[in-house]
């Protein structure tokens, strides 16, 4: 089949890259001339044969917005818009709407796999109406992993993206477990090879994953981990995952806690430790450490 | 080699088994005379030619110290017994030096694999004295799963339950994770196949794991889990890896609210909660559900 | 000075009658004609003399916005609204920017005090330009507890609702800080009188509190609390404080722990330790308790 | 009565102040001549009539073992010996049946006031039989403060530094609320006043306390802590309360977040942070800081 497809970075590149090794037809556009091969997304659509399927790659939030506002204008009755992007569930019921308004259909996808996804394939969690969806059946054939796995049509709009979205959560929970375990090995002197030990896990254990096997890939690069600073970022999909859950009453103590431990770990001096130090030092003369001795 | 094996349950019996499947021999003890090889501890030690290896397979903490109390009698110098069963690290080291009066030698192992171990080895994770680590190897090398995997001599004694207590730690919050992340999925009306969102991402994901296929069997039996009961007991092991963490100011937010998860989880009714409740009707005069209206 | 006040339930009846006390001239009005003093929001805005202060206090949501949009079309250019009722902060910049449209002011007032607000006095928290603030000081003055503290001026719009979001967070962490020291000197058998303990707190120690004082009036009148059910509903602020904390990458686990214990509490069986059930069931063979046997 | 009273430090002198004052006569140990009423334990206990009743005010641990041990020795059948520190709870246990094996009495007393308790007095949370507790009565009853409160016989051996554990417990979550609230007011820009919404919060509110009271103070003196680090220490009571909780089976998700967020205020960098960047490093190709360029 043919498709249009919006945003050719590493991630958007390397998609292109596999659907046109499964025989599609991918015509791509991006800001960069270097990496399109059209001029404009005017010229994208001109060139594809109604009734058209045009799979968006550019980053959540406005990227996203814009890209869809100009597709409104460009296409027509019956064409399908993918959003393979990082957007909020939320985004795609709004644009689903908008672009239902002009008779154009919208499916989300979430899309995992990263730099292993050209070769490996990428899981997609896809969201949208069954008649939307069957439209670009081919593409997720073509990017998804060979097997019985790594695709799902998870539900309506925007099921695709939350579910992506609980992937991450579960992700951070996920990364945050072996973290913990691997400084609490790392603390005590009885384990003399700590990274020996994870290494152990990767057959025989409840715990073995692809997770673990990453992290005995960056324990071999370097064993302490001495040349990273404990600082890390979070990409958004953490953060709503933890407001879907409050929109649901669902608690999720484990997944908070990890995202909260990335939020402290990009303090310099956390404020709040600071009121419990005042604190300690009005109610009880506790010597506290102060600013000027450091 | 030649090992003397006590407590042949299920555990003990289907590592019997391995161990002779590799060619040696094991003569096991069991109180109950229909699983035993011997009537008697004594008869055991008897019937091993010295120096002696003695695996320890009974449960943790009376049972266990019992029999080490035993042995220490009824083995000599040079013996080397080993504790497989669940018990805490703090008691490996108490059991070393009671043994070591002795001087029999004392090697703590981790081992994980339940019901699959028979046929897929068992992960182990082992402490000790090189030279006493060493009279085990072959026993350990007939137990491990077949690879680069599953064995590791993790330090001095104490270090194989402890690393095998972390590796239950870590288990816990993963198992957290996946079941927070299916809370929030079962949440919304958007997402329709919970089920096979899960079964998608066992390839191609971040998140695939040897937890997250189990998963899928589980939502396979039954998809909305509705046979069971939101009930979870706690092995030790998960109670152990917080309190080593205290012992060594480490924070295992993770972890740790995957345990306090399960306690709550035993409790027919909150009485922390109770006490938010009646706080809200002192200041608030907020209704409250009383016990007489349910 | 003359006011007009929205709403004259529990809350706005007891603040009505003690603006009055101040000598202040309140026409209110409410649905039910039995409350109010005029039969429309229309003859309320037509008895006030302008430029008129008028007082919102209704439920947050729609309630307050449709309030909003009325008095946009009632009122005059100088007058000022005031939303004291629980809205989020985040609609507080939207009705000013919608009333300064039309020339009209726009104050947010978090209130505190419930049922002993006639009496003691209202704990205050506001946002807004100061002229606007100005306008309402007496009405301020008049609800304020008397002494030094109880009023702020806390910043902008919204930094009123803000403040006293922020208050509630603070007493959902500190409610379940005694509730979990509660429920731990419950569980022990050593300590023979847990409300006698909590009585004695109440003078000479670092946790000494209004909130410590209503626990031992809850416990006077149920001492085990056996009458209540381990139930708390959540009522809005305290999703929304989480919500801000993420907002500004801002870790707040014991809030946070706070709000998911609420909704743990009413759920009547936990869908994430089904599946922790379900999980230990199939990697280890434990025991679990199944739906039918219940 | 008569008291000896061992450890004469800031608490143990200022409480050998306040119950001379209240007419009774003290007799002082300490290590330190320059505070010590007499030369050794030996000429202390010499010099009290029997029955004699000897308070001890010294560390926790080793400090008061040995001094028990001491004593032990020294005192004779019908004596009582309590304990004023900071002692576990479960040493109160060991204390109270070796000193029982010569006819001594024990007490054990958590004791709350700090710098305060002098002119204040200082909570008192008391453990053992009715008969030695009632021995300390008149002690208790100069030490405790003016009014119904602040003394409670919580219960057996133990009930007395238990309580006073749950105590600090709470104590840790209550501080960690206000400290959470106070980073997120920071946190924004439309509150352009936190210590004046502190202050406000004195009166009229929820959240009214003596630590909010304190927290004012602190603000007074540095209004954004400015001079303080973000560090804070942890006594041993934290930690224990949590160790109790996990005996116990009891969820305490606020005290022990707040117990955590200690121990991370207190590394340097994060090991388990680390861990997260190597495997986000690993898996997305996200860039990372490197030790290297900071």
């Amino acid at each position: 089949m043919e498709l249009g497809l919006i945003g050719l970075g590493k991630m958007g590149g390397n998609m292109r890259e596999r659907i046109r090794r499964a025989g599609h037809t991918v015509i791509g556009y991006d800001r960069d001339p270097e990496l399109s091969d059209v001029d404009s997304l005017a010229e994208l659509v001109e060139r594809l044969e109604g009734p058209r399927v045009v799979w968006v790659m550019v980053p959540a939030g406005a990227p996203t917005q814009s890209t869809v506002d100009e597709l409104k204008d460009l296409l027509a009755e019956g064409d399908v818009v993918v959003d393979g992007g990082n957007s909020r569930w939320t985004d795609d019921e709004k644009h689903a709407a908008e672009l239902a308004e002009r008779g154009i259909g919208f499916v989300d996808a979430g899309v995992s796999g990263g730099v292993w996804g050209l070769e490996n394939g990428y899981a997609l969690m896809v969201g949208g109406d069954d008649e939307h969806v069957a439209r670009v059946q081919p593409v997720f054939d073509a990017l998804k992993p060979e097997g019985d796995f790594g695709y799902v049509h998870a539900g309506k709009v925007g099921a695709g993206h939350f579910s992506k979205m609980v992937h991450n959560g579960i992700e951070y929970a996920m990364m945050q477990a072996y973290a913990e375990g691997w400084e609490l090995l790392e603390a005590v002197d009885s384990v003399t090879d700590v990274r020996e030990v994870f290494r152990s896990w990767q057959e025989g254990t409840v715990i073995r994953s692809w997770l673990l096997d990453l992290a005995v890939n960056a324990l071999d690069d370097d064993e302490h981990l001495d040349k990273l600073r404990g600082f890390a970022a979070d990409s958004g999909e953490g953060r709503w995952t933890v407001e879907a859950a409050i929109d649901n009453a669902v608690p999720l103590p484990a997944i908070t806690a990890s995202l909260f431990a990335r939020f402290a770990s990009r303090q310099d001096d956390s404020p709040q430790m600071k009121m419990i130090a005042a604190l300690r030092n009005q109610f009880g003369g506790h010597a506290v450490e102060s600013r000027s001795e450091h």
